[in-house]
């Protein structure tokens, strides 16, 4: 990293370096202002580049932020093999709750949504980007439990996913009560007797 | 309600169909706009009122969007007993699914969470709000079907609600795909197997 940095000013470097700047710009004026309030100045401002720095990369603000804010929040979550689907389930759970306590969750979507009401092509990408990440999870997670024995041949990924999601959304980001650690444990229980018995 | 339209101009009646304009306004104007652009002046033109009238309301925006938004979102939901815990839990998935295709939900709720990101006043308004409203509905959900011997005594009335809201809210508020019949019936299904055994 520290190497890279100090590397010779090669022009992908460069680029690259500033690519990052104004992409953690963008998430910082998004959780600050919203998306209705940002503006590519403060932003140039903020990554220390000029505007045509942006200008060059995308053709608007909605483009831009539309851009980095699915790539941000596609990155693949890893979800390891833990051996059981009760260490499976408390890992995404703890993966989860953390994410959901993060300026992306807590402000970005909030107000993304609120903004994808008023544009559709906010809402699409928005909604791509969380289906295909929701899909490879539950895939992944039920897919495992199945092979092990441990849940039934049709259980659906999309219910399971959403009982894990949904709850630890609607409580850390919705009602924002913090959920504690005998919450989980309710919560954990009972997802596992839903998928087990239904 | 005609009646009381069409009644002699008395100061009261005046001033609460004056409040009513004003309330759908700022209900317009948020779904429209979004909190951070919604101005005063917005608020007056739409309702037909000078901005004395609201200004002898609420001494500001802030004040004005927490006192109508808190006050629509409290309203307490008619949760009749159908005589069953099936019964029940269907007839609330319903009038959930339908309140958050509402533009309240969908569009409202989103732009102030964003917003109370930004202001712990309005994140405090918003969340007793939500909270209290939740509780009601465990309580009392939850409540009859102890009673009828339906759940386990020590059933949680706060996971119970989570499991129903939470993967709802996701699906429909954040996720944005809407929930099919056979999608409603796999929910209930697992929400009561989660309830029942654990």
């Amino acid at each position: 990293m520290a190497t890279a940095k100090r590397a010779p000013a090669g022009a992908a470097v460069l680029r690259t370096d500033i690519t990052v700047a104004i992409r953690d710009a963008v998430m910082y004026e998004l959780a600050e202002v919203g998306y209705g309030r940002l503006s590519i100045e403060a932003v140039a401002r903020r990554a220390g580049v000029g505007k045509t720095a942006i200008y060059r990369r995308w053709s608007n603000k909605l483009e831009m932020v539309l851009e980095i804010v699915s790539d941000v929040a596609g990155r693949s979550v890893p979800l390891p093999d833990t051996g059981s689907f009760a260490g499976d389930l408390q890992l995404i759970m703890m993966i989860v709750s953390r994410a959901l306590q993060h300026r992306i969750a807590s402000q970005i979507i909030p107000d993304l949504m609120a903004e994808a009401a008023r544009n559709p092509q906010i809402a699409e990408t928005l909604q791509t980007a969380l289906r295909t990440h929701q899909q490879a999870v539950g895939e992944k997670l039920v897919g495992q439990a199945v092979a092990r024995g441990e849940l039934p041949a049709d259980t659906d990924p999309d219910v399971a996913v959403d009982l894990i999601l949904g709850p630890l959304y609607w409580r850390l980001a919705v009602s924002r009560s913090k959920p504690d650690p005998e919450y989980l444990e309710k919560l954990m229980t009972a997802v596992t007797a839903a998928l087990r018995h239904s």
